[in-house]
């Protein structure tokens, strides 16, 4: 029952896209759709972005956004986001003054202004928030992010793969505390910064991976925003069929179409774990179970792997085609799931290694979603 | 039982000691003693500060100590020290490295040099590792300390009732981790100084309550080192009566001599936690009950509190005189208990708020130890 479509408007390099514009408020709805799509389950409930975002760009106006090869090569770009367990992040709601302290924090350490704001991942809401403190700030926003997805741990960025630096790592919460992370190693950063996200009370705001612009061109995932916005429209525009729109649109393939049957989860040591099983609407007795760390790892039937990390898997909303991030799946919801592949660089070995089954202990060897041949870049 | 005698050498104010001199190899085994009594228990067993003092000073060369009227108004004051559980940290010996690492980043953040360095803790092992460093960065080593005994956490320093910030704070650990809490207040400096100690495996070293020199006269413990040295010098010259001795030198309560029949002891949350019960020698069948926190918090006899926090409690053993740390109580040992008061300091309202029993959930009011009307400074 999969569906296999081309790739729609998304085939644009970043120079086809030199003029991105702004981001104004009335593009939220569709940039929150969009991340949530490319959130795989995870990065957070969009709708808690929207509302901070909307709140930012009324008081400060739209927000540029740029490419990264509309920027000095010596920019200095910051990416950041929320860190923690989404389930907390939806309860403790930031009062948007904390992006400003990281790039106060930022500022001091490497002596350098913050040239522009860059969403370390564009899933869920993280790939709003930092679009709040673009706003606030009033800096530009980089159309690009670290996961191209989001990914539950900070080792998991593209920044990493290419080599660049964790440290320093600044991290903030909503009541003036601020941490720098100077690491020997990136898997010393992500503990020490888990350890002080649950000191914070399970989520916090962080900067790392600092570099220049001519280093983020290398190791960032270019277009990372224009391409949410885009899915976020072409949703928005889509009538009766809403998540054949967004197959379509990603060339992705659907996994199931029916009811979520059964959902197991729980946050603990700073990540929402679990799992999901949903039941074929057509009757025919096929169950999907989905593997959850913040984001859906795995998608399995009849003891098969139908996708895995770090192709992306997200369950949909059959009526409405928007995405369900993992903490916000219920028995009885009618529901789509469809997977897609992530940017090429998380199929590589390094990529694999990194965000592969291995990377979250799961025992099966990584099996590339089926579409047909069409890859995404 | 309890005895009482005249405060002994320990009566000189600062100004009196003005030629402080140096500290040398052969003054470590004494400095030792004297911590460890004044340790309450706690801070560390400081054979791990002789082996590590020892082997900075045989490179370096003795280490000046110096009174705080003898440094310049504005010179900077690092207080530093080990933290987390000390049982941790006899395991987990740190490479010498962390105290210069410390200082860096502390120059750094300031963008001043570090005057002089002092144990934030004169209690433990804590009095001798920064003496370590102040070797190590030829730098010299301050007769004062945040204490005047030890304490488990990070507010139970003098620097805090005298409303110095405890920000920023510095973390480092032996693999090149380096951490600075910027927080709102000293308990979330507490709090994820604790989280990070905890992350870093139990145990890392710190520097806190960064301060000028002028403000370190009213905000510090002054000669404490001396103290200790002196101490630890009277015992070593004592003979037969170690004990006794001891007691003399700080006009001590005796509270009980006899043998160790219980102890109960756990490491969690980056405490060990636990309680001891002596019988007494004299077969009377008296018992005395240590409640423990790193540091001896309080001795009941007959549900009766005979001495508790912030006086301090020490277990001597009963052959050589050397105070015994929490982490090393064993059954069958044959012990004198001690309880004599700290700085003055700690006995008013705001030190009692800080470190008096309720500060440690004990629910009984403060109990000074009866000294017979002699007070320390």
């Amino acid at each position: 029952m999969t569906q296999r479509q081309e790739r729609g408007r998304d085939s644009g390099t970043p120079a086809a896209r030199a003029d991105r514009g702004s981001i104004d408020i009335d593009d939220l709805p569709a940039l929150a759709r969009g991340c949530a799509v490319m959130g795989a389950g995870g990065g957070g409930d969009p709708l808690v972005g929207v509302l901070m975002a909307r709140e930012a760009i009324r008081q400060h106006g739209p927000v540029r956004l740029v490419g990264l090869d509309d920027l000095a090569d010596d920019g200095l770009v910051m990416p950041c986001g929320l860190v923690g367990a989404p389930t907390i992040a939806i309860e403790k709601l930031e009062n948007g003054g904390e992006g400003g302290r990281l790039a106060d924090e930022v500022e001091a350490l490497t002596g350098r202004p913050v040239a522009a704001i860059m969403p370390f991942e564009i899933g869920g809401a993280n790939g709003l928030i930092p679009l709040t403190w673009a706003a606030r700030q009033e800096l530009p926003y980089v159309d690009a992010d670290g996961m191209g997805r989001a990914f539950p741990t900070m080792p998991q960025m593209t920044m990493n793969l290419a080599g660049v630096p964790s440290s320093p790592c600044v991290m903030a919460d909503e009541r003036l505390n601020t941490l720098v992370i100077r690491a020997g190693s990136v898997e010393w950063t992500e503990r020490l910064l888990r350890s002080s996200t649950a000191a914070f009370g399970g989520a916090a705001v962080a900067a790392l991976y600092l570099m220049d612009v001519a280093t983020a061109r290398r190791a960032t995932v270019p277009g990372s925003v224009s391409r949410a916005l885009e899915l976020g429209a072409a949703m928005t525009r889509a009538g009766a069929a809403p998540i054949d729109t967004v197959v379509g649109e990603l060339a992705a393939v659907e996994l199931i179409r029916g009811k979520i049957i059964d959902v197991e989860r729980e946050t603990s040591g700073g990540f929402v774990r679990g799992s999901a099983i949903i039941e074929d609407a057509a009757g025919e007795g096929r169950l999907l179970r989905l593997e959850i760390q913040n984001e859906n790892l795995a998608a399995l039937e009849d003891g098969e792997v139908r996708a895995c990390v770090p192709d992306i898997i997200t369950v949909l909303d059959a009526r409405t085609g928007e995405a369900i991030v993992t903490e916000r799946l219920r028995y009885g919801q009618r529901v789509g799931v469809i997977a897609f592949p992530g940017p090429q660089v998380w199929r590589t070995p390094a990529g694999l290694a990194a965000a592969g089954p291995a990377a979250f202990g799961l025992r099966f060897p990584y099996t590339p979603v089926d579409t047909g041949g069409l890859h995404a870049s």
